[in-house]
Parts: structure tokens; sequence; C-alpha cells
């Protein structure tokens, strides 16, 4: 949950001054985005949300973020839209911070997702791929091979703490992708962080997408298997092959995958698993005891992890052969 | 902040299906309520706040909490109403546990009040206090003298840990309200903690009090006396003279004081001061340092304890003479 910064009536309703929208009626703090503070605003007109940037986020970075959330809700896709101010620009100050206003967007996000859901993200992550692929601004994914091995030389040394023998684990799993990663696949705009909570839902269907603060260039298929580690496994650890399967029809429906893709899908896998397991494992052994954030438990993804290294074909996550 | 417990869809669809709302769009944690969990809803109808009532709240007062509001509501006084359900109850169960569907207050709780305000609010706690008169349910204040008492049997042995001298300090205090705490002033509903955060505003006019979960029967100025420590001090700790005529004021332009109350105001500003101290002593004290609470500070109700402690006459509030 988050609301790391406060904010007064007044410098709100300077903010907002700069801005046509109706009048406010009300602001709260929501626990939602781990890694800014976020509130709910009513007006008289529509609601919306206000985000302000705390540290984590490099202010460098919002005009790639900001902009492909315009980008993207111009093409039609349903994502938030950053308000324009009265001067053009999507991004303002608040409390000392970068701040923008952000339309709101109606749905939830499923604690319990089934497979008819994982076939809407799976569609849903392709439409983005695609309508991402004329956005001019890049970004470098610090969260890739090079990432992985710079977190890790900081978590190594304490890695024992958590589970005796991580630390030759991971080692050895960390060895193999780096010479094993793919190179020449189909690269493209990823969300790069498409958790259940970042997918909203009205009645079943998919309503729209949310927090690309995790948005980054990188290889497009890597993104499908992040939602495959996200969103297809049960909450006793097991892998749900039909929730795969509906992931994997759902975004081939929109952007078939290339044989090199289907073929590099478990090594992707495994690239992913270990990425969410390494920055869980990081912030378990570094945040302090007293912070306002829930850690989460990088065990589930050492298991995940586990779970790809015994798969030798995409067959076996639920790929249906093209049609 | 305060999401303690999370909620799946398909439980709170189940939950709603009792109540005559629209069709859910949307639902998200939010950071108010310290005790509680609290959700705002958006349906197609009137937005909704969700509360379920963690364990520091004992489900046998819910009745009287939940039937102050309605029976204020009904009084016309702007705050929360909590809805029935189909079978006419007010209260129901998600999630495990004991939650209430409760009509969404428009309005900001002011982070920078000014003294116009604090005449508003001491408007609204009288009309509160009359509101409350023929409402039948009772409860007891739990944080009265005897609570006092109790709290510091437990936190006196560790008070020096906080500052040194603070065991002698508030030892003396106490026995001195044990003794000099008045028994016959006019009784009643009290809200109990009128804090900024209580009390919402939509430009500059008060639209309403919330958050009744600390509500009692005590005497009624100690309830005024409660509002002076929370709105009328600088936060450099200095009283503001301005603020407290102003509240004043406004609480006996609805309700006036009578001379007894006048008399005691000083010894219920030193109990109130006292009261608030002694939880966020205990508070300080007990609360383990990884959980998802902002401790507050003990030393600014000390401060508040020490001035009140200089004080002779209700005059040097603020409060004026009769008209």
């Amino acid at each position: 949950m988050a609301v790391y910064t406060d904010i007064t009536e007044n410098d709100l309703r300077n903010f907002l001054s700069e801005y046509d929208v109706g009048e406010l009626t009300s602001y709260k703090g929501i626990a939602e985005g781990v890694e800014n503070s976020n509130f709910l605003l009513h007006t008289t007109k529509d609601p919306l949300i206000l985000t302000l940037y705390e540290k984590r986020v490099d202010a460098g970075d919002l005009p790639f973020f900001l902009g492909l959330m315009q980008h993207l809700a111009q093409k039609g896709l349903n994502c938030p839209l950053p308000l324009p101010r009265h001067d053009g620009k999507i991004c303002g100050e608040l409390s000392g911070r970068p701040a923008a206003l952000i339309s709101f967007l109606e749905g939830m996000w499923l604690r319990k997702p089934e497979a008819q859901h994982c076939h809407a993200v799976g569609v849903a992550l392709a439409q983005m791929h695609l309508a991402a692929r004329d956005f001019s601004i890049t970004r470098r994914n610090a969260l890739s091979v090079n990432g992985w091995q710079e977190l890790w030389a900081k978590a190594a040394p304490r890695a024992d703490e958590v589970l005796p023998g991580l630390q030759q684990e991971i080692g050895a799993e960390l060895d193999y992708l780096v010479s094993h990663w793919p190179q020449d696949l189909p690269q493209g705009v990823i969300h790069a962080d498409l958790f259940q909570d970042n997918v909203f839902f009205l009645s079943d269907r998919l309503s729209g997408l949310i927090d690309f603060y995790f948005a980054c260039n990188d290889l497009l298929a890597y993104d499908v298997s992040i939602c495959l580690n996200a969103w297809c496994f049960q909450p006793d650890g097991a892998y749900n092959f039909a929730k795969g399967s509906a992931l994997l029809a759902g975004y081939q429906s929109v952007r078939p995958l290339n044989a090199d893709e289907i073929a590099a899908l478990p090594v992707l896998c495994r690239g992913s698993a270990l990425r969410f397991f390494l920055t869980r494992l990081y912030d378990w052994l570094t945040t302090p005891e007293g912070a306002l954030v829930v850690k989460k438990d990088p065990i589930e993804y050492l298991r995940k992890s586990r779970f790809h290294r015994a798969i030798e074909a995409a067959s076996e996550y639920g790929l249906e052969p093209a049609a």
C-alpha cells in the first residue's frame, strides 16, 4: 500500500488550477502501487487518479511512461490517460515531487482469475505490443540479464540466510541464463509487470491495463513469459495448464509467436521467474523492519524458477500449434 | 493508513447482493482510519465506503456505532449513513469480519485549518451533542480516568525510556486528575475523536463528520476539550488563541456551556491531553517495528498537557463571556 507523501488542500488546489477539471470534492490516498503515492480524486466531473512519483522512479523516465500511456490510449487501448495541463505538459509538481493527473479507469483486479481471464490478458498484452510499435521514445530494461547480475552480486553473500544452498543454486541458474539468453527475438515496448493487480475487469470483460512504470524496450515474448509466471500458477505453486494455454492462445490470436520465440519460451520463463525472485530477495534482505511495505516472499519465485528448469518445450505450457 | 484485510471479487459480490446498490465498477483500499480496513467503492449509482471491522473494534459495540450514525443522519447531521441490507440489518460479514456499507461523504479534511474552520467544528460538535440526546443505546468511555490508570500501569515502568523524568511527571498529573475530575457536568454521547481527519469541508463549508468509532457517553464539555487539543495548537506547539476562541464561540452558538462546564474546562483539557498522550505512549512502546502503522509522537501531547497545567481560567482559551 502506498501513500508516502501527504498533500495539503492548498497545494492541491494550486496544482489542479493548471488543469481543466471540475471542482474537487474529495481526495483519498489509495493502497495501490508500491513505488508511488496515489490518490483517488472525486470532482464535479469525472473521478481522477493523482500520482506523486517518489524517489524510486527516475524523473527522467516520466516522459517515456506518461507518453506511452498517452500513445496507447490514443491507439484505442484501455489504459489511464495522463491529462494535459493548460501549458500542454502532462507532468507537474506537487509537494516537491513530480506529479501527474490521470484518468480513472473503472474496473477491478481479480484476486482469483480463471482461464477465461487469462485469455483476455493474453489478448490485451498482444494488443499493447502492437499499439506500441510506433511509440518513438525508448527505455532500456534495467531489470534484464545485466540488472540481475548486479542484484545478485549484492544479494548472493546473504542468500543462504533465506534458504541454505540458495547461493549455489541461483548462481548456477544465472550462469545458465547469461550464456543462453536469446538475442534475436522480436523486440518492442513491453509492460514488464502485468501482474493481476495491473489488469482491471468489469464483469468478466477486461476493462484496462494500468501501471506502466516498469515498461521498457525488450523481447516481446519475455513479456509473455512474465504473464505466464504472474497469472498461470495456483496458490499452492502448481502450474495451471488450462490458464497457460488460454493466455498463450489469447496472445497468439492477436500476435502469433514465431518459431524462435516459441523455442525460447522455457528460457524466457526461467529468466522472468529469476527476475522477480531476485528483486524480492533483494527487498527481503534490505527492507528495514519498520517500512510501510509488505515484503513479498521470494520463495514463490524460486519454486517457479525450478518448475521452468524442468520444461523442455513450449507445448508443456499449453501452447497450441499454430493453426 | 489502513487496509488490513483484502477481499476477493466473489466475496464482495456476494456481500453486495444483500444490498440495494448499483452495479459495482471499482473498489480501492483507502488510507483512512487506523482501526479498520476501508474501501472506496464506485457503483453505477453512488460511491460507497465499505468498512471491515478489525479486531481492535469490539463487535458488540457495532450496534452503538452504526446505530448512532443512522440516528444522527436521520436527525439531519451530515455523517455517513450505514445502508440497510434486504433483511433490515446494517451490518454483515465479509472476509470473516463484521462489515458495513456506508454512504460516501464528499469533502476533504483540512491539513491546515484556520479559525473559521474551528468555528464550524465547534458548531458541528454542539449540533452532534444535541442530535444524539435521544439516542437510546449507551456505551461507556473505556478511555476515561479508569482507562488512563490502566494504560499508565502498563506504560509507566518504561516511560523514562521515552523521556527521563516522565514516570514521575505523568504519575503526579494522573493523581491530580483522579482527585479533581468533575462528576456533575452535563453528559451525553460524545464523538471523542474529532480530529482534523474526521471533519470534511467543501470549499470552506463543513460538509460532514466521520469516524464515530470512539464515540461513547461522557461529559459533553470533555468533547470540547478534545477539539481544543486537536484543532487549536500550531505545528510548533503554541496554542492559537484565535482558533480556540472561534471553536468555543461556534460551540456556544448552538449549545452554551454552563458555569460548571466553563470552570472545569482547564481540567478537562488536561484530561484529554493526557488521554491522547497515554494511548500514543502505549502504542509507541508496544507497536512492533514491522507494523504497517505510523507511530504518532506522544511528546506532542505531553507539551499540550504541560500547557494546560498553567491555565487558570477558560478565558485563557479564548472563551468569551456569555452574551
